[in-house]
C-alpha cells in the first residue's frame, strides 16, 4: 500500500511553528539576522523565538545551561543552538529528536543539558546532507551557513533523516554535569551563573538540600573557599530588607544567593565557576 | 435568549493580534524567551511586539516612563509590564482595561504612567485565578508564571473577568507623577532618562514650557544646582555644530538637552531623578 | 481597458511578507518597539527581521557595512535603515527599488554599500508625501515618523511612486568605498569593523588578496603603522591554538584577523579605521 501507515520510507513528518535560536554572536553585527534572514526563506512559516544571543564568546556551559533551563517552558520546536569555538573544525554538527522537539547545533555539549531536560534524546544525525546548505559554506559561520539551513529544513518538515547520516546516541559528545552532591552534611555545588540582577545562580537543586534538611525560614551556612556566611533560606529575595544577603529556591529550581535590591555576584565575589558549600546553621 | 447581545455572561470578548512586553530581565538569559514560549502555547496567534527588555533592574518609574512613551504607538494589544522588585511579596498582580487594550503587571505603579497616556482605565482586575498560572509558581518570575499566562490569555480571547477578582481602579497604585511645575518664570522639572545617545529628556512638556515664553530660536537658562547655563532652544539638536549643546523638544513632547553628535548626560553630568529649572533668557 | 495589463495607472503592485529594520536606537527605550508598533499598524502582514539596533549612535558607516554585509542572506523585503544624525535637517529621505527589494531610509549613505549588494538600485523617491507619515513630526525621531510609515505602506503594497517624488539615482548620496587596493605587493585596507569577538574585519577582500599570492596555509605580513607582525592564514580561527593570532577569509569574503578563544582587536589595538597592509611573508 504506498502512503499507508507502515510504510517507513514515507513516515508522517510535520512542519514545526517555531523555531528557537540560541547563540553567542551578539546583537552590535548582522550575525542573528543573516540567520533568520535564512530560515525566514527556507521555512517562511516558521516563528522564530530567540533565546538568547548573549552568551559569552564561547561559552559552551553557559549556552547550554540557558538552554536547558528556559527550553521546558518553549513550545515544540527546531531548536537551534550556536555556541560554537570550534566552528571550522572536526567537530561535528548535529541534530537530535527529543520528544516533539528537535535540538540542531555543533556537537560540543551545548545541546546536550536540554536534551537531558526534555527526557533525552530518540535518535540523532550527524548534519553531513551539503545540499541543504549555504555555498560556499564559511568556516566560520556554520550558523549561517549549516546549521540554520538545515534546522530551517527540518522546521519546513523534512525528516531527520534527510539532514544527514544517523549515528548512535551515546556518541554523541556530553558536558558534564554540574559538580553537585550533598554528604557529610554538605550540600557541594558551583556557581552555575550570575543573571542580570546579580544572582548568583548554584548547581545545587532545592530538591537536593531539602535532603540537608534544609528549609523555609532557616538559616544556611553558605561556605566559598576559607569564607563563611549565614543567611536566611528564604521563598523569595524581596522578603528581606534592601541590601540584605539571601538564599532562596529560583526559577529554575536551583538555590540561589542574591542581594535584594542589590548584586550579589558582586558583594560576595562568586563569579561563574566558583565552589560553593552550604549547610545547615545549628542553631543554639 | 442564548448569546444574544446583552447577554452580560456570554459578552463579546475577542482575541488580539499584539501581545506587548516590557521587562527588566535583561536579554543574556532566557528569561525574556521563557515567556515568549508560555505565550506560544497558551496564545499562538498573537505576535509579541518587545518594547524593552533593559529597563534598570527593578526602576520601576522607568519602566513606567518608557511603557507610557511608546504605548500611544503600539497597536491595541494586551500589553505585559513586569518591572517587580517585590515579586512574591504581598503586592498584586492586576490586568487593567484602557481602551482598546488591556495591560497586565504588578500593581506597583509600573502600568500607571501608561494608562493615563492611553487616557485612563475603565475596569482592573486583580490575578487571581490561579488555574491559568503555571504551577509551581515560582517566588521570583512571575512574569513567567503569572503575568504572561495571565497575558496570552486574554490576548487568546479570555474575558478580563476571567483571570480574577475586580477591584476598584482607584485602589490601583499610582506613581507620582515627575516633578514638573511652571512658577515664577521658571519651569521647574527633574531628568526622566537618559538615552542611549545621552539625550537629556526633562519631565517639563513643551506645551508647558511655552507659558513661559519658549520659543523656537530664543536662548533658554538651565539651572541645576549651582550650575547655570544658556543653551539655544531649536527643533533638532542636528541644528547645532557637533559638540554644542542644545535644547529641543524630544520625540515624546517633553524638553530635552542633547550634545550635537556627543554625549549631554555624561557632558552635563545630569543623571535620572535630577532636579532642573529652565527659564527664558533675558537677552540685552 | 480598465485594470488590464498595460494600464500604467495601476501598475501590478505586490505586498511584502518581510520589513527589515536597522537602527542605532539602541535597545534599553522604547524607539524600537514604537517602529514596530507603527509598522503594525499600517502592514500587518510584514514580519519584522530586526537587522541590528546597536549601530554606534550617529556611525553611518557602520550601519552601511553591517547592511550590506547582512542583506544578501535577507529575504525580499522593504529594508528600512535609520542611522541619522542629521535627523531634522535638510538631508532627504529616500527609498530605492533594487532588484526585488526597496531600501528606505536618509540619504545620507546609508543604504548605498547594501544597494550595492543587491546589484545597484533601479529606481529612487525622495520622501514627500506627508500624508503618510504620523503627525506632528518629531524632529529628532523620523524614523518612527516618516521612515517607518513610508516603509511599512510600502511593504502593505502601495507602489514606490505614492511615497514622494522621483530623483535620479545617480543624485544619491553614495558612502566613498573602503580603502582597499593592491600595488607593489601589498594589498592596503583599513579595519571595517570589530565584532562581538573582537575579531578585526578588514576592508580586503579574500578575493584580492589571492592576486598577491596569499593562499591558506601561507603566513602573512601584517603591517599597522610601525608595527608588523606575522601570522598564518588559515580557513578559520580555530585552526590555530588558543590564544594564538590567525588571518582568515571572514564570513563576508573578508580578510580578518582573529585569536582564537581571545579578542584580536584588543590584543592587537585595531580600531575600526586603523590602516592596514597585508603581504606574503618571504619564506626563507
Amino acid at each position: 500500500m504506498r502512503n499507508g501507515y507502515g510504510d517507513v520510507r514515507s513516515p508522517f513528518v510535520a512542519s514545526f511553528d517555531y523555531l528557537t535560536f540560541l547563540t553567542d554572536y551578539g546583537l552590535e553585527d548582522g550575525f542573528v539576522a543573516a540567520c533568520h534572514g535564512v530560515a525566514a526563506k527556507i521555512s517562511p512559516g516558521a516563528r522564530i523565538i530567540d533565546v538568547t544571543h548573549l552568551v559569552p564568546p564561547g561559552d559552551v556551559r553557559r549556552g547550554a545551561a540557558v538552554l536547558a533551563q528556559t527550553i521546558p517552558y518553549l513550545p515544540p520546536a527546531v531548536h537551534v543552538a550556536v555556541v560554537d569555538p570550534g566552528v571550522g573544525t572536526a567537530r561535528r554538527g548535529v541534530a537530535v529528536q527529543t520528544g516533539e522537539s528537535i535540538l540542531v547545533g555543533p556537537d560540543n555539549g551545548v545541546l546536550s543539558w536540554a536534551m537531558a531536560a526534555l527526557g533525552g534524546g530518540e535518535r540523532a544525525v550527524q548534519l553531513t546532507n551539503g545540499e541543504l546548505w549555504l555555498h560556499p559554506v564559511s568556516p566560520t559561520f556554520h550558523g549561517r551557513d549549516i546549521f540554520m539551513p538545515a534546522g530551517a529544513h527540518l522546521a519546513a518538515g523534512a525528516d531527520i533523516a534527510s539532514v544527514g547520516t544517523e549515528i548512535k546516541l551515546t556518541d554523541l559528545v556530553s558536558l558534564p554535569a554540574p559538580t553537585s552532591r550533598v554528604r557529610d552534611g554538605e550540600a557541594e555545588g558551583e556557581v552555575m551563573s550570575v543573571d542580570r540582577f546579580g544572582n548568583v545562580q548554584l548547581s545545587i537543586p532545592a530538591a537536593e538540600a531539602s535532603r540537608l534538611g534544609v528549609r523555609f525560614g532557616s538559616p544556611l551556612v553558605v561556605r566559598c573557599g576559607r569564607r563563611q556566611l549565614t543567611v536566611p533560606y528564604l521563598e523569595t529575595f524581596a522578603a528581606v530588607a534592601p541590601g540584605e544577603i539571601v538564599a532562596f529556591t529560583d526559577s529554575a529550581g536551583l538555590i540561589s544567593l542574591a542581594v535584594n535590591a542589590g548584586d550579589a555576584a558582586q558583594q560576595l565575589g562568586l563569579p561563574p565557576g566558583a565552589h560553593v558549600r552550604l549547610s545547615v546553621a545549628h542553631q543554639p
